[in-house]
């Protein structure tokens, strides 16, 4: 969209931030979770992740108001083992838990080689990347997974169990942004769906079944009692179970199935766990990985593969930095509002 | 297959192990080798995954002539951290050398909650649940992946780059037999394109392309200077490039595409490398990851799901136990001979 659309207005990275920090501040969060949320939400608007940019203002909303998330909660850092970190999220976001214990996650990484995070009694409701991306831009090797709640069919079954239980990859390539990737092991991420039911767009076939059990394209037949499927059939739904696994059995979380948001409507964001494991790949003398991570990279080009994951971000990001980001008025003029300017 | 049947003959699991591993030995392996491999083969075999049993001899047979592989290698095992150890498996095959950090690693997940072993200069030729399923049966949760020899396209490339690259994870379940899985991220893994070619049975549509980069569901065709595709499009491609970075660029070893067996003709099996992350889920106080496990699987079990990733196997491994190994005589016959026996 070019900037003279009179529908359309550019604003920076820190304005942006700003503005929704404000929001968060207004609407129930502490000072810190007001940082790190408009932090994280500002970065996904910014690099076109508009699933989970500004479009989720109103879920975070509604579910504070809700009583159903702490957005004061103060997460408790336990140091379990030289390689294990735990942190109880105290019902409040995953993203002020993993910020708080971020710096003894690093630290056990680089002595150990490797460590792990737990974090449990969590609500996930952003993109996975920005949870791995910055361990990657530290030279780290880092693996997250977070499971949600119940909309995904396990393969065979009949009846939604799983979480769409994304799985993120990040690490180091020398002279270049970091490899990422964030993959629902749902057919299409929940966000997809939300935007694809406003948008009134069909969503490709084998993603998902209605209230019936029969397949549908329709997102809204989805999101109204029907379910998604795994991705790739028995082996997205087995990685599925492993999300779930990592998430919620290993962290001391709930399961996708298990918590219970009756008693708070508005409540959007699922209660669960999240594990992040964290590997230093320079650990091993005469190892150079960023380097070894470019050699593959360059041969996946010449085979071919034009676009990796990240790269559409990355260039949202670039443009972002000259341009700003642009915003349609309408969508400003509601953040503004909310934000009681 | 019935025991009278005249063209099947049955046999116990530690007859079949005994006679694998006079072949190995008579083949040019070391003792400790031959042990290793042959009981690894022989657990194939008895569960039911023919396309990592016997059928895998020849090839192992046809490497070890050709002087690609080491059979007499002997790992070297060093400490890099506190959670972390790697393996130079000295150019002989994957399994030995993770029997010879095995100890070391399980003490060091047990102690610091995580750990990783890192093999590299390595060629595995089998099935990767064999590696993880131990772990689980010690209450332990593995994940290993291994990359392995170019026969896979990228996705949205058009020549091959990447190995089948499996991953495969474990995980302990109260009262039941290990959750395992073990999944190609190719849309098929390369030993059963080998069985279909054998057969002479077409494999799925998608799985694979010809050598001119057409679409096949000839198995022959994918053999013969073709390649197979990623499963599940953009995802399966993602994750199978997070194999070759754990698996070669963090552990030192030959990414799929980098070694050159031209000059030892009969050679089979890939020499790269393989990584292990084990975690201790009991290292939190109050947690039984076991008993939550099995929640899980009868929470997936009432969705529908009825046949979990290695049911099969375990049932195969139960009526193996009491029936014994049924192999044809034909089969038998020709294994006695390379025994010499």
């Amino acid at each position: 969209m070019p900037a003279s659309d009179p529908a359309v207005q550019s604003l920076s990275f820190d304005d942006l931030t700003h503005l929704l920090r404000q929001i968060f501040l207004r609407h129930g969060t502490s000072a810190e979770v007001a940082d790190i949320l408009a932090h994280n939400c500002a970065t996904a608007q910014r690099d076109g992740a508009h699933s989970h940019g500004t479009f989720r203002i109103p879920g975070y909303l509604s579910t504070l108001a809700s009583g159903w998330v702490d957005g004061k909660a103060r997460p408790q850092v336990e140091e379990v083992a030289s390689g294990y970190v735990a942190v109880d999220a105290a019902g409040g976001f995953a993203q002020p838990a993993l910020a708080a214990a971020r710096g003894l996650l690093v630290s056990k990484a680089r002595e150990a080689g490797i460590a792990v995070l737990a974090i449990r009694n969590s609500h996930h409701f952003a993109a996975l990347w920005p949870d791995v991306e910055p361990f990657a831009a530290e030279g780290l090797v880092a693996l997250s997974v977070v499971n949600s709640m119940t909309c995904v069919v396990p393969h065979g079954g009949t009846k939604p169990l799983f979480g769409t239980n994304p799985i993120a990859f990040a690490a180091p390539c020398a002279g270049k942004d970091p490899l990422v990737f964030d993959m629902a092991t749902s057919a299409l991420a929940h966000g997809d769906v939300q935007i694809a039911a406003r948008a009134g767009h069909p969503v490709p076939v084998g993603a998902g079944i209605d209230k019936h059990g029969q397949p549908t394209t329709d997102p809204a037949a989805i999101l109204d009692g029907g379910a998604l499927l795994p991705f790739g059939g028995h082996k997205g739904s087995a990685l599925s179970m492993m999300v779930e696994l990592l998430s919620a059995a290993l962290t001391g979380g709930n399961f996708s199935f298990e918590f219970d948001w009756t008693r708070h409507p508005g409540a959007q964001t699922p209660w669960t766990g999240q594990l992040i494991i964290v590997i230093d790949p320079d650990k091993r003398a005469g190892q150079n990985f960023a380097e070894r991570s470019r050699e593959l990279v360059e041969r996946m080009h010449e085979a071919g593969q034009s676009r990796l994951s990240g790269d559409r971000r990355y260039r949202q990001r670039a443009l972002a930095t000259t341009q700003g980001i642009s915003m349609p008025v309408e969508e400003l003029e509601r953040l503004r509002a909310l934000a009681g300017e």
